[in-house]
């Protein structure tokens, strides 16, 4: 079946704010078997919101509309769709006393406009909104001689998403005829997304009942592999073959291969600490604390994480790291020997059983004809040895940081396989 | 005037990929005073793109139609033109020639199907692409008896966004009624959002010729302001007015008011640092290099920002930044003292003008009854004294060390003002 899904709020027509929700829906409606064939983001205009909404009930099965529920005139879904539908609004009791109650609580005197959130069209149930004042509501109606099925959802994600879950999903599964959906997540870092998707095109190709989709950013590969079939175990063995294929093609690029979800890059390095029982700390110059953010942010990282050194000046290259000030005069602060020296010095200073050290020149400022802006080099230490790399990452300050702290946690993750 | 963004490619109607694009053509058509009245995101069909051009048409003046303009059978936004406004397509001698000689140099043996990138439609100007290989297009047709300006664009944004700033802009500029846009940008720290705006809702609301847009993210609140007139000198007047008010009412929340852009709290950070020949060295726990980070991706922060430590286990908090032990099994690492223990020791061991200190509760696991989870101690210490404040922040994990960051630069931020 088809479904639209239209946002309204004239917020999401400036440059600041985007519609966000409908990814969240697409992904569970995906999982039904559902296609989105069209967004539509619309302003706060009852002229331009019925024609967004006839225009959607033109061509689809399921419309979702989200948005414009609230008290303010602003607020004028309700509206639109009993006109765009010609059927009546009606004011509900319930709905009153529950506005009534909730204004209680909250001791608000709630004004007049307040109850047109208790408006409810003409033969649609109501969908209780546990977070919030507006309920949604959910219309199974014939519309030029064709069944269709429409959803209101007020737009804070915080209320949009847990009524769809609970209240429209259920009703859609009773409607929608079954698919089953199996899905598989593969990663990779430090493979060009075009380097990938020319390996792998061959291999995805042919596989017309499984949709591939990769996402490339600052390093990361992400590969995600769809089948919808009536039957679960046949959609499952299509997507296990292709994974499999996938996989074998991306050798040690690939860092993780679970199943519907997948771990980062930095939940794969701190699971290979564990499982060896190895601890890590960092000096970090150029990405400035970057890599130690990424891998505390991953709950549970003290386990294996232990901390570091941001040595932005030379002088805390020595203070926290030893780095020779000799080795820095001699090689420049930015040089294999000092990557080198800060990962095998920061190894020292705090114990761990692995050190990183990272120096490069981020940009935008800095580089020379010798040493560009981009060049990074990264050294891993540990008790048998101290290996180096050195690489040049294009485009701006945030690109380069973002590109040095992947390559890094990937070197890592090599030298703990 | 009015006018309407179609954004094509299927792959924008996945639960991963969104449309980005419109919201910098959004700014920039704002700021010629055409506002955006609805965004469509349709895939790759035919039949879907002549529907979505054909109501575009019905009801804007402006049409800008992004993707599906490259090589291959998915790309069909020059044919879905051509059909929905019933003009033919001609396939051009230049533009061939072009396709071949980007082609030869990039040693690439062009397929047949390339060649429609060569197709133009009837009547349009050719917009050279300058970052890819499908030129855009310029159309300016009667339809339904209303002139209607469309742009054909193609999709990456790095092709889209220059092309539509070249190309598409100056032609605009020559058409549109000329309206004067004054903007400016406020930005406060540590305010709710909800308290901002209480607090300037009544100011804003009768400057009903300014559009005023509150932003809000992880205790970073950006406020917009924007007016359109005919007069330049009025629009300006109005946009100044508003914010000396807001300004005011912010009174030390506020902490960037500039022109047109805004400096961000780490940009002022750096700024007053640098005016009081100050610098800065951090010591960080639950945040884990998130301040350092942050501090860092700004270009030139190398000059007031020596770096610091990312003290996550116990003994590195000695190590590093001489946290007494006794004072950690006294307090608990989740200590005010520890707190400014972290502050005084990293000043002293890098010899920094000012050190900051920062110890919490990140969770989701760790939290106990007197020290819950969202607990955070930030500490900041000069030669004249060493402060702390205690804070509770609420939610994930990702959420308490973003707020925990913006609390550390806006307490540095409070002491060097």
């Amino acid at each position: 079946m088809k479904s639209e899904i239209i946002a309204v709020g004239s917020e999401m027509l400036t440059p600041w704010r985007q519609d966000t929700n409908s990814l969240y829906l697409t992904e569970k409606l995906n999982e039904i078997g559902v296609t989105v064939n069209f967004k539509t983001i619309v302003g706060d205009r009852r002229k331009d919101l019925v024609s967004a909404i006839r225009t959607a009930l033109a061509r689809t099965d399921i419309l979702i509309v989200m948005g414009g529920l609230g008290p303010t005139e602003d607020d004028l879904t309700r509206e639109a769709v009993a006109e765009a539908l010609s059927i009546a609004l009606r004011r509900d009791n319930d709905q009153l006393a529950a506005l009534h109650t909730r204004a209680a609580a909250m001791r608000f005197s709630m004004p007049e406009n307040n109850l047109k959130q208790a408006d409810v069209l003409q033969g649609a149930a109501i969908l209780p909104n546990a977070n919030g004042s507006a309920p949604g509501q959910w219309l199974d109606v014939p519309f030029d001689g064709y069944r269709k099925l429409i959803m209101l959802l007020p737009g804070p994600p915080s209320e949009c998403k847990p009524l769809f879950d609970s209240a429209c999903l259920p009703r859609l599964r009773a409607i929608v005829p079954v698919r089953h959906i199996a899905k598989r997540t593969l990663r990779a870092a430090m493979i060009a997304e075009s380097q990938a998707d020319k390996l792998l095109a061959p291999i995805y190709a042919p596989y017309k009942d499984v949709e591939t989709t990769i996402l490339a950013h600052g390093g990361d590969i992400q590969l995600t592999l769809v089948c919808s079939k009536a039957n679960a175990a046949q959609a499952q063995q299509r997507v296990d073959e292709l994974a499999g294929r996938m996989e074998e093609a991306l050798e040690d690029w690939l860092y993780s291969s679970g199943g519907e979800s997948s771990d980062s890059l930095e939940q794969i390095v701190l699971y290979y600490l564990g499982l060896r029982q190895a601890t890590l700390a960092v000096a970090e110059s150029c990405t400035g604390g970057m890599v130690a953010q990424r891998v505390t942010a991953v709950p549970g990282s003290s386990r294996s994480f232990l901390g570091g050194a941001v040595v932005y000046s030379d002088q805390l290259k020595t203070a926290f790291a030893s780095v020779p000030p000799a080795l820095i005069a001699q090689h420049g602060a930015v040089s294999a020997q000092v990557a080198e020296a800060l990962a095998s010095g920061i190894r020292f200073r705090t114990g761990a059983t692995l050190g990183l050290g990272i120096t490069g020149i981020a940009g935008p400022a800095g580089g020379t004809e010798s040493k560009p802006v981009g060049l990074v080099y990264i050294a891993v230490s540990d008790a048998q040895k101290t290996e180096s790399i050195e690489k040049t990452f294009r485009g701006s300050r945030e690109r380069v940081r973002q590109f040095a702290s992947q390559q890094a946690l990937d070197l890592v993750r090599r030298r703990l396989m």
